[in-house]
């Protein structure tokens, strides 16, 4: 059955996401976003059928947030009410504890089913210019179901599918944000710190593979990870503080000349890697 | 004019280099190796057109040293007298400082030539297996004459252009150990020390580009980079040092929710990043 789904941020994941479902759906594609120039792209470039009206909104069957955190909340806050009976909405953020308890408050007036979604994919560049549904091919789509019915929870996973992800993972707001705080915070803590050395600018001509893949995500959008690392502080702090407490002792064991040791840590490290992939 | 060269441990800098030389110059490549198996291998599927034997190295004309430091100061304590004058030596170590010093004092009995090398290129498995010629095309590839004529040094940079690397930098081994610190040695420590987190066991499903970016050296050669690390003691623990302090900027400014500080951190790597790439 033809669905009408609605994205609301026609950004790097709305934009990606909308490609996607374009192109491996048969449903209705609407994109809302306070940049007209993004939304003017989109319809351009036929990432979207069209723009979302008042009435689409009302109509639709699927909403994905594409937005910051905040905004996401608030444009619940403001249109969820009007949204139909079972409407499932979802969005994308990369924290979860947070705008799960808020959207879980809001769902309480409304007739709208919340799941909260993660697609793991992204890339260092933003905006609808840097959109490429190829991002998602083989990627993990997170999921919490926070409380809705299983069908709506089958429905975002049949749509991650369809959009290529490679697998769909259940997990809680509370899991999800321990792991993501190693996973995907962790190095772009990492990258920014590291590109921060006054020898970053001469790096050209004596660097490889490794400084390239380390510094990479340090093309950050600030304002957007300042919010995700401070909605998830707790699980992070504990990360970094785990990190720098392993990167002491390596460092320790260099400056103290303890050959054994070092080679003990590096060759714990390279198991646990070769282990866990 | 043909020249014999004589390549001097077959893992996977030396394979690779054999493999690049034989299919992009006329000269005749020779390996040495005290595992048999590597050098049979390596005759077998033409990445050496054969043995060297100890006649071969005195008329060697070129002579890279593909070994440990340890190792390959060892090799020319033993056969450095029997090299004809005018030869040249190189090596391929990823710290220069140390074999630098020991080869020049080697070199005073001996009438070789020393030009110290380095081949900003590698990946994450080592061996003759992982060998592969194209992991050359577009690096960089360091030189530091040594006080070495400028037509060895010439000879050296031609071989390197000629196996398809991209740029041949000039340095000292002073600057090249604090640089390489920095873009090398540090990657490497820090995803040795990212994947020592308990929670690298649960990232299966949850993690995308970044942590494999981050971690993907953490499968180290834990003799040989505990090696490199003691031997570039003091300019590891410095960038070790500069690291520690700025991941600790980033921690403190989230465990203290100070959003403005966070952003304004993230900004200034961002701005770096896109400046020097």
């Amino acid at each position: 059955m033809k669905k009408k789904i609605v994205l609301v941020g026609l950004g790097l994941i709305g934009g990606s996401l909308a490609k996607a479902l374009r192109a491996n759906t048969q449903h209705e594609v609407l994109g809302i976003d306070t940049d007209e120039d993004s939304l003017l792209d989109a319809c351009a470039c036929g990432a979207v059928d069209g723009k979302a009206t008042k009435g689409d909104l009302k109509e639709a069957d699927i909403v994905y947030l594409c937005v910051y955190p905040e905004a996401a909340v608030e444009f619940v806050r403001q249109y969820g009410k009007c949204l139909k009976p079972g409407c499932i909405v979802t969005d994308t953020c990369g924290v979860k504890g947070k705008i799960c308890s808020e959207l879980k408050r809001e769902q309480e007036n409304c007739e709208f089913y919340f799941v909260a979604g993660h697609p793991m994919a992204g890339k260092e560049f933003s905006g609808f210019p840097a959109s490429d549904p190829s991002i998602f091919v083989g990627a993990s789509y997170l999921i919490a179901p926070c409380g809705a019915p299983e069908w709506a929870v089958k429905e975002i996973s049949e749509l991650a599918a369809a959009m290529g992800f490679g697998r769909v993972v259940l997990t809680t707001p509370e899991q999800h944000d321990q792991v993501i705080a190693f996973t995907s915070q962790v190095p772009h803590v990492l990258a920014c710190a590291y590109v921060m050395s006054p020898r970053c600018r001469e790096h050209q001509g004596f660097s490889a593979g490794s400084y390239r893949d380390v510094s990479r995500v340090a093309r950050i959008n600030e304002v957007l990870w300042s919010r995700l690392f401070l909605d998830n502080r707790e699980s992070l702090v504990k990360e970094l503080d785990t990190l720098l407490e392993n990167i002491g002792k390596i460092r320790d064991a260099v400056a103290g000349k303890d050959e054994q040791k070092l080679r003990e840590l590096l060759r714990t490290a390279a198991e646990i890697k070769r282990e866990v992939g």
